[in-house]
């Protein structure tokens, strides 16, 4: 039985970068994937979403593009292409992974993972036909879609009417009419890509609002450029059944129906902690979660669990952060986890990001703060690039500690601007301190450092 | 003769950015402008030249749009209709910073200004036919393209044949050759914009590479990148002489001619500072640039400089954190101008992104830094989006203190994530800190987290 320092299970971006920093701290370190490395994110999540994405943005570019004076006599979309050429983005960045573990000393075993126990020697955990014994234990399992229990709906998975996150990304076929059940991150990316390519797209939500968790104005303004754009929403709306060719759902107390030709059921993930052993070690859970403190230590002595599976933030990037502060910790580097400047992004177009406190979550925690809101038009390089565009920036700033608590934005270039917005959150750095960041002229950015001088 | 607490001298970005935020800080302010506000960088600068790149960005994406699944069937750039556009986006703006300087009670007056001498009372100013008297005063007159006295140049500047950064954005016939002198950041923007809309480019440049002062390797990759789009290259060639339709060049001491149907000369700008009275209140000047100092006083009290006419950095939105040093200072707020976190963009296609110390820079100085050199297709996103491109980045840190005081990029984005980096370098955050920032997933950004790991 090979020994290991550490035993990771899940190879997704939670298991494999923490693999990967343990190996470089010098700990002996096994990874266990029963399918492919880099998980759902990578697999049949946020990269294969975004090579779709970014072929119906090419798409739309040909569509409206006599609005930037270029003429185009006609185009088209190729779907097999845009998948196969998916498939190969993923497959790149897959084996890149792999070559990654190589170098750094991670052991890859491809296979299930089961905890069979703990001995004086540390954990046993069985991976196929092989046993392994690590001293401590990373669990990155991940998560799975939640199929809630709605007549018709588990039976339609099955014959493929119904498709989850992993089979939306791999249809061959344009459906003429999409509905989709949810819309949240993965429902409107979604939806967004299929309303591009020529679908009919109906997306329904039991919420009163869009994008979940995201800030009320910038949801209603995605929505209103989507309804635009020709997507139907249905608010409010709870889906009862889903019979072959149509979804039945609730609105305002009437049953309704919506013809589809196929349907994306994106209502949310649950923590994936199913026949893993869990029980055999006593690792405890939560509504099927594993447990974590801020260290990311579980209740049970060198077993730590990141990412999805502890059911917290659901993001491949958080998963990222939670891996390395286990391994901090295990390696006796100081470190905690925080999650109040974790950014989340919709690759929307227009785009989403946002990070911190929203307008809502900053009044239901009785937080005394400013809102600075700015359209993206004070943005020399957005009025160059968009035309009739709406898109805003809102800065909550604390109004005792003059620091910034949340950037919120929807515009272009929105996903690779917020990272500097979560900078200023997580190092409480003072708005006056902030006022003094050179940001480059003409930039979309910009304009979060113009809402830095509407700060009282 | 009305009386202010503050005339500022030129409406660009130094001078409007400064009036505004002088009115804001309860100083009376007067604004002189010759032309239009906005200065160069709006009106025949940054923002013009955008909305052009952005138009040939959508061509480019028709063109380029079969690697993305999408078949066009014939697509065409009407130029007439990109500058007609142009000139609407800078309309729009400059009557948006019209509309600020009255909303911020800023007087504006459209005249030449000229400083008449000093009194008791204080500068006074003329302008047109009026008489002003400001107790300070703030000089942001900006800068000119150098025309050096290559035989035949100035002459063929007169007839039209020759451009400068004015006329090259209202050209209505997209010229069949186009020579630029000059491969600095203007002549490279607009050789891209000639290139993607079907000119036949040669950019003539003396050094041995293009883009002044930019980090040699990002350099070298933005020259093979648009050497493979078509541009021809003549580095380390002097221009002798210009004639009607042609450009006279000396390469390794042989002289060569280069065919064209319009010129661009984009050597670079020089300082204005003639025939506005500097000489009235001894205003002291190198090489015609106005002499500042960190808090971009003048030698003469009461007396500040702000933008490209102290000649120090040429950039709009280092004019802008200029013109806020001097009116935080005449406001009696502790504030100085720092260059060594002033991030810089060239808007091609691949982006540049820049800021702080580049890899000869740090030699020059004796430096002792680390260098983290990553490919962008680290990046998922990057891989996602793009087809066999050689992006990368480029982060340098201070082996000592463990602080970043470089970052260099080249890829998608550039523009828009830099501004971090600019934070990042600004901040002197230690490397160790700026692990724990969390960068959305799948973004280009994440790149530069990825480079901090690789940090000894």
């Amino acid at each position: 039985m090979e020994k290991f320092d550490l035993i990771v299970l899940g190879g997704g971006p939670a298991g494999y970068n923490a693999s990967e920093k343990a190996a470089a701290g010098g700990l002996k370190t096994l990874l266990i994937e029963k399918r492919a490395l880099g998980g759902v994110c990578l697999n049949e999540g946020c990269v294969p979403s975004k090579a779709l994405l970014y072929c119906a943005k090419v798409f739309d570019y040909t569509k409206h593009s006599a609005d930037y004076g270029v003429k185009v006599e006609g185009s088209s979309i190729d779907q097999n292409y845009v998948i196969d050429r998916k498939d190969k983005v993923v497959k790149t960045l897959v084996s890149g992974i792999g070559m990654s573990m190589k170098k750094h000393g991670v052991k890859v075993v491809n296979a299930e993972g089961y905890i069979q126990g703990r001995s004086d020697e540390g954990f046993s955990v069985k991976a196929g036909e092989e046993e392994f014994v690590g001293k401590q234990l990373l669990i990155c399992t991940g998560s799975v879609p939640v199929i809630p229990p709605i007549p018709g709906l588990r039976e339609n998975v099955e014959t493929g009417f119904v498709m989850t996150n992993r089979e939306v990304l791999d249809l061959r076929e344009i459906p003429k009419k999409l509905v989709v059940i949810g819309g949240g991150v993965i429902g409107l990316e979604m939806a967004s890509y299929y309303n591009s390519v020529g679908s009919e797209v109906t997306v329904i939500e039991m919420l009163d609002k869009i994008a979940g968790p995201t800030d009320g104005e910038i949801s209603k303004i995605l929505l209103n450029n989507y309804a635009k754009k020709g997507i139907t929403f249905k608010l409010g709306c709870k889906v009862t059944g889903v019979e072959n060719g149509k979804v039945l759902y609730e609105e305002k107390g009437q049953q309704q129906v919506a013809e589809a030709d196929k349907v994306l059921c994106s209502i949310g993930r649950r923590a994936f902690t199913q026949d893993i052993g869990l029980d055999n070690i006593a690792v405890y859970t939560e509504r099927g979660a594993i447990v974590t403190d801020e260290y990311m230590k579980t209740n049970i002595a060198g077993v730590y669990a990141a990412g999805d599976v502890n059911g917290k933030s659901m993001l491949a990037h958080t998963a990222y952060r939670e891996g390395e502060v286990a391994v901090n910790n295990m390696l006796g580097k100081k470190d905690r986890m925080r999650y109040n400047a974790i950014p989340s992004v919709i690759y929307t177009n227009p785009e989403v990001g946002a990070v911190g406190e929203t307008e809502e979550s900053a009044k239901a925690k009785g937080l005394d703060v400013q809102i600075v809101n700015l359209p993206l038009m004070y943005s020399g390089r957005y009025v160059a690039e968009n035309m009739k565009a709406d898109g805003i920036v809102k800065v909550l700033v604390d109004k005792k500690y003059k620091n910034i608590v949340g950037v919120h934005m929807i515009g272009s270039y929105a996903s690779e601007i917020i990272y500097g917005a979560a900078m200023m959150v997580e190092t409480e750095t003072p708005v006056n301190d902030l006022k003094e960041i050179v940001f480059p002229h003409p930039t979309v950015g910009e304009v979060i450092r113009e809402a830095l001088f509407e700060v009282k």
